[in-house]
């Protein structure tokens, strides 16, 4: 007898035949003879509603009211689908994350958990019950209720797998794996029977959306076997856990893109130390996050910094950029929102080479112009023209031979 | 400097525009130099849609399970509030049930207050606070969301304002005040200054819909100044007070109706000791409760048993009715749900007499039969036909003078 976590997305508990689907799942785990701890996301479009309805008064509404607002989502959640297995026969109880003691930092509407108290859901189980926790939400050791951020829930259940020693955390969500790239762009795309976590971190962070790189990050640390599968088949999804011998044969895991990168170059910035240091440490100033950075030695012994962002800071990192070019007697400020980054990622990697050269192949023979590279030990990134994207992680998965084998 | 509890029913604060008239209320109040704790309900009928959304699934859940369910509406109007009152540049936080310490029993979905730790309202006021409870809720011991079923956001503002001695509880309404008579069925009908807690116990379980029983009952306990009035004008409502002198001088203060009752009669019970307790206990045990009864020397020395119930009760009443009737001996059952109740409410009737004739009176001249009558030292209710009721109601203010002066 194992103990499972199931996470249910927003999607999954969207009205009430969907809540009666999550039930039914629970239930079997329950009836398979493990112990099953179910954490839930707000129904359907739930957030997004309250927070409109709070910016009907404000568009800076508290952090503090804000969590205390959008807590409640979950927390309906998870009385229906009490409500629901009890209907169908079965123990189940449903508690807040306050109630359940995660607790948080005091960062509303981003909070980190610091610890959870897994007493109360240790006594539920005992008592036969299907233990339902409501996802996304925790309480700061004064007792006020915080909110986790993106990936909120998803991060609810790795940790709460991780307390509670789970056998498996079972993300389940409307995508029913991790592909070898997005199959809505390559219709041939291979599901992963399963992928290490720092192969996932890379995906998760290049915008791959299946699972949040927060909840990737505490599976690794605690060392959490994360399930991803559909909550509408019951075909196994993709596992995400720790690297092992056998994955560094496959070279390559997947390809991954992001649209929403924009690209700023500071050309012709005077080569004396601690340049970089303080155009960057002015940009995080202003709590913005810098993806890749590239330093070239340009003309006259002076250097062009170029970087990325995401979409939505490029307007105002361009402004910075534009006050450091005069501050720092740079000679001028580029810019380009059009770019996109497609991405190679695999752990096989670390000891396998030539993927960079097939990938360039690739770009190369489709008339791909390659604008930055940036590579780690696992993955390799190129910035593109946004036009060419699709048509881009198309070839680079055909070139690595990536597609189903059954096809 | 005083100490003021303002109590928001669901109707107000329906939406946003409300939502901010009620910031402005609870500010105007502070700006006079008080102290201000709000309590609220649950936006318009979100109560009501959280409880048929459960009723999708079972129409028996769980009380524990509707208790998580429904305290998410009175959170949501809390966050609401506080984030109003930010915007209009004055300091607020808002508190749920569980996190101010409102302790409850355990009985879920009619739960009693136990006991308020007033601390972290202190502490919020202390620091410049407007301080928003949610109404409707509190936690038991062993931290289970509660609620305090009907009326229970009142009872939340006026337990409040026992525990933190407030000044004046204001339970904001879509009413204006206590009036003489329904004004909708007598239009001119007065509005009453003051009114004693027995006089509005006697009004409120008496179907007079604007301040729940227990409240009152709370304030009469604790003493505290309940002063009803409308959410939507400035003008003064009516204070619900301790009795004084001056009271008595007015003999009647209202009249009452209800159409929510039935009538049964068990006649013919043997004249034997007991009879009257069983037939209640009976009853009784089925958590139904009865509200005249009247018992008469019917033929034979044999007893007739008439009570009154709710509608809501009056199936399985009769059921019992009929089983105890074969038990019991007696001839038949007789019953009637085409009733209605009306009743003339006043502190001054224990010193003056001739209130009962007057009633009686307007009810003979408009040909209006009296098929129950019932007493008590402030009260006189005569159960007749559903239909006359309306008449019933105008003859009688009619006849006791008690129509606007203004008129």
């Amino acid at each position: 007898m194992g103990l499972v976590v199931q996470k249910f997305g927003g999607s999954s508990v969207a009205d009430v035949e969907k809540i009666k689907n999550v039930a039914r799942k629970a239930i079997r785990e329950k009836e398979q003879g493990h112990e099953v701890v179910v954490v839930l996301s707000a129904m359907g479009k739930t957030t997004d509603q309250l927070i409109s309805m709070a910016h009907k008064i404000t568009l800076d509404p508290s952090p503090r009211e804000m969590d205390m607002l959008m807590s409640t989502g979950e927390q309906v959640s998870i009385a229906m689908l009490a409500i629901a297995i009890h209907s169908m026969g079965h123990k189940a109880i449903s508690f807040t994350g306050p109630q359940v003691g995660i607790i948080t930092d005091t960062a509303h509407r981003k909070a980190r958990i610091k610890s959870i108290n897994t007493k109360k859901i240790r006594k539920a189980l005992e008592d036969g019950n299907i233990v339902i926790v409501a996802g996304f939400q925790g309480t700061t050791e004064e007792n006020d209720i915080t909110t986790l951020g993106r990936g909120g829930s998803d991060l609810t259940g790795v940790a709460l797998a991780a307390s509670l020693k789970a056998d498996v955390c079972d993300i389940y969500t409307d995508v029913d794996g991790v592909y070898t790239a997005d199959p809505r762009i390559v219709p041939r795309a291979r599901k992963l029977e399963k992928i290490s976590y720092d192969e996932m971190l890379e995906l998760a962070s290049l915008g791959a959306k299946v699972l949040h790189s927060r909840s990737v990050e505490m599976g690794k640390n605690y060392n959490v076997v994360i399930h991803v599968r559909s909550s509408f088949t019951d075909v196994p999804g993709t596992l995400v856990l720790k690297e092992d011998k056998s994955m560094e044969d496959i070279v390559v895991s997947g390809v991954a893109y992001n649209r929403n990168e924009a690209k700023i170059s500071i050309v012709g910035v005077p080569d004396r130390p601690g340049m970089a240091a303080e155009v960057f440490s002015r940009i995080s100033d202003a709590h913005i996050v810098v993806d890749m950075i590239i330093q070239n030695i340009g003309e006259e012994g002076k250097n062009d910094i170029t970087f990325t962002v995401s979409k939505e800071d490029f307007r105002q990192t361009l402004q910075i950029a534009k006050d450091l070019c005069r501050e720092l007697g740079a000679d001028e400020v580029m810019s380009d929102d059009k770019i996109a980054k497609v991405s190679v990622v695999g752990v096989g990697m670390k000891t396998h080479c030539g993927v960079a050269a097939k990938m360039f192949k690739a770009l190369a023979k489709n008339g791909i112009n390659i604008e930055m590279i940036s590579t780690s030990e696992i993955k390799i990134s190129c910035v593109i023209r946004e036009s060419d994207m699709d048509k881009a992680v198309q070839a680079i998965h055909d070139e690595l031979k990536l597609e189903a084998n059954t096809a």
